[in-house]
């Protein structure tokens, strides 16, 4: 389906569910797009971080792709991320991601390599002319180690190469500056907040939508998040973000001794995506450390405390 | 006078007027100090980022506690920063503060050392049963190179050593997750973002006030903005903040090229200052670069667009 | 061939040819290839960060292994970079290249994801049992952003998982720790220093080799060092060395406020295989944004001042 | 006694010893003084890292001098560092310092601020003429957060700002190319190396000397090591940096789960400086947290295994 211009509202990043083995599980990935959808997703986003996107072979990708496209069905626009170090790799994601259907891609600036802004733009002139998709910048300085200047944004959102922004660059200053300016200039340009602890804030300052991870496991509570905002229950939306931030508690159950902060975050989604019945395994996968029974017991408690189990 | 807990509203860092030979120029300082608490500004704040703390003498921080505490009168709670490296200096500049008559202490992590967590709780304890004053955590990475852990600042919350948190990390998410565990545990600690630009998200999120260096040159700007958020006046509030991000633009007048960016911001907000005839000149401390004249004119027509010249 | 262990001597990082559309240029890589090999290289590493591998496609990562390969035909071990962001796509390359026939593969830690020494670890074990080649660890922080901790390091050598490690950490001191203490536990594991500024501090210390973005540019130089540091003539390996570090301006030509760190050193090491010859374009991978006419010219004159042109 | 042009040879950056209560051990310290200059120290630098300067009051850091100013007796040269976070308050500890009776000050660029060039460069110069000691530049970006430019470095030494450099930024390959420029144009520019691991390379490549935090605790061994490579024997100056690369490994036996790396580094040279009867107590500044006894045990061990104890 076309992209709405803004795209606006709760776009989920899909967790990608993997067998024990390490192989997609098209079956529980098929379940999440249904309760995504069901729970009132604007737009579904495949193959972000916490879709464990640099986890993936070029195959596990291209499955994943397929498989949501497929249980989608048009009803809702999907967006994928084409993400990898440089232009020709990222390109040839967003090649497979036209053929395999979606309707806009996700991709970062160059990285590995030590980059520029004049770089910058050019790598997304080029993916947007040889993808023909609409294509949102990804901002992810924490993976990434570039911020993308709020100048190299706007020029692209003005001369049509960028269609929107996801923002997880954290910096709400930034970001509010860049709205201001986006405003005006920029009507039909979209800016997903992907910062899934303060997004009553981002609304507030003129966000167009979300892309939490949490999302996946309280679709819900971001999509009351929205509407509350949307109609100006601004008390309510924070409540509600206050009890998401609680909930949020769960990404810190591995111990920072023993995993990475990815093994314990996305651990903590997919043990949490197995209790609730919609992942037949919380399988990440290689070489994350996986979490151990007292860390899925406290995952299991959060559900609990949230209302969720 | 004792310090209201919490401590709520808007709570400027004063910039730190200078002769053109690098004297503190009290009679700018008394000037500015008036303009605030005209303005409706419930505590002032000194010897923060804003005021040039780290290219001040010891003398000079003297002269500018006691300029402000006597151009105050005990009308408001003065906070004074205590910034340096570690402990003992700290807390040498602690004790100054207090025999100066100030009504709390701002403090940082220990910087230029590589620290620990365990350190830091340490560091902020001596520091507290040092001085006997009501102390504030300063919690500024890009200076310091060190993230607050959330556990560490709520333990100290808990134990009496902390009376607030001062936020400039520009993670609002952490933020987030920190006013939702101390709002429960501890109602009389105090958190204050030093975010100046998503202030309204931060008070929708419950932080008790704002230390926004933006305002000394609109103080109203951010006392509107605070009003319109504690009566519940969101999209105002929202608006206000919108306004002063725009005129927070002039932080990015001093070129990259030819200067720091601390020379860049506080060039331009005692540019403003004097065009307003707040500040007798526009002088940085040693070694920063000052403005040419094109940055100036800058700052003069976004004080125009803003309404304020 | 079997890889020499440990393998020793100069080890050139291959720049890789294109064709000003972009296109790998074969017949230049091949004339690289017997240049190396004619000035005393004892092996070639490809699809390094001299060789623009983050740039790179997939179809063009194979057309180099093969066409060095080729040029090669067996007469000195060929080691290939399996550069990518975790196991499973990092394995994917280690399987194409072990079947186009290198020697040898070099692998980073996982990147763009925040990882743990333990995933580290299982990383480069499932990387070594998948694809059956000699493993070769890449330390190269200032691109992953994690430095390979020496204890992980060391007990992958003793269990056979890796067979050496490329040191481009720039960490000269914790090279020398690892030194001390792989010489007395691992004599078969090969050290090779990427710090080509400091090759003879290196082979001082111990190091089995190096892998010098510029001897593609002089491999002769470094092959003197190396033999003058073989025989002990210590003064005689710093001159030359000195000789390198002043050619090694050429990476410096690219005016930072135009382009990125990478494009100014790759497209300068290419400028001077077109000067020198050996590469019909000096084209490098977009989006880089490519050397002017001035640049060029210093690289000519830094050529013309070691004596190369 | 005025600086040899350029300073040479071993300048050990002193340890400040403290008693149980935080006091300077003057007696102490009068024993390390005459410790290392027996041991043929060249020169002593006080209140650097190794030092604990940041640690230190102003009061601490004048007694530290006067110690060490009587101690010496003009027999060797004397350098203070005059740490702090920018002009006026690094000036003020100048002007102490020059008052003392030192012979030369160690000054950083400016920190916790963000700079530039231009302003590192104005900074220095107003040291020097404010001043009017021989100044050295102190790179040290682990502290710092920035790397001190060497076009910088190399303008102020040609206009005579600065005496010499004391390079802590472990960036051999940079140091390399300062060492090749500055010996053609400054000759009497001394470059002392800061990197205690690589101190052979650093001298195969030119430096004129090194500053070994570790050689409060083996002076001797840092003497033999120069006298090896001054005498041209450069294998047995490697084997000299080997040993001293084992003993270095006290540093780590704080563990990174209970105290930062300061603590844990200078903990251990203080703990082998009471273990050898130089300090009468073992005592680091608050806030460090103090080695455990096991810790101390195995500073115990490595002080017997290099042959010291």
């Amino acid at each position: 389906m076309p992209l709405p211009t803004p795209l606006t509202g709760v776009v989920p990043p899909l967790c990608t569910p993997l067998t024990p083995d390490g192989q997609v599980d098209t079956r529980s990935l098929t379940a999440l797009t249904h309760r995504l959808m069901d729970a009132g997703a604007s737009g579904l986003f495949v193959l972000g971080s916490s879709g464990e996107v640099p986890y993936l072979s070029d195959d596990q990708r291209r499955t994943v792709i397929e498989t949501v496209v497929d249980a989608v069905s048009g009803r809702l626009p999907v967006l994928a991320g084409v993400i990898d170090t440089a232009t020709a790799r990222t390109l040839d994601h967003a090649r497979t991601a036209r053929r395999l259907g979606v309707d806009a891609i996700v991709a970062t600036a160059p990285f590995y390599t030590r980059t520029h802004p004049a770089e910058i733009a050019d790598h997304f002139t080029r993916l947007r002319d040889g993808s023909q998709l609409p294509l949102f910048a990804y901002d992810i300085p924490m993976a990434v180690h570039t911020k993308l200047p709020a100048d190299t944004v706007l020029d692209l959102a003005a001369n049509g190469v960028l269609a929107g922004l996801k923002d997880s660059s954290g910096d709400d200053g930034a970001l509010r500056r860049l709205l201001v300016r986006a405003r005006a200039a920029h009507p039909g340009f979209s800016v997903l907040t992907g910062s899934e602890l303060s997004v009553d804030g981002a609304l507030l300052a003129g966000a167009h939508g979300v892309v939490p991870g949490l999302g996946n496991v309280d679709p819900h509570g971001y999509v009351r998040l929205y509407e509350h905002a949307r109609a100006g229950r601004w008390r309510e939306a924070a409540a509600e973000q206050d009890r998401l931030a609680a909930l949020f508690a769960m990404t810190d159950v591995g111990a920072e001794a023993v995993m990475g902060r990815n093994a314990s975050a996305l651990g903590a989604f997919k043990a949490a995506l197995h209790l609730l019945g919609v992942f037949a395994s919380p399988a990440t996968a290689a070489p994350q450390v996986p979490l151990d029974d007292s860390a899925v017991k406290t995952v299991r408690r959060l559900l609990e405390e949230a209302g969720l189990l």
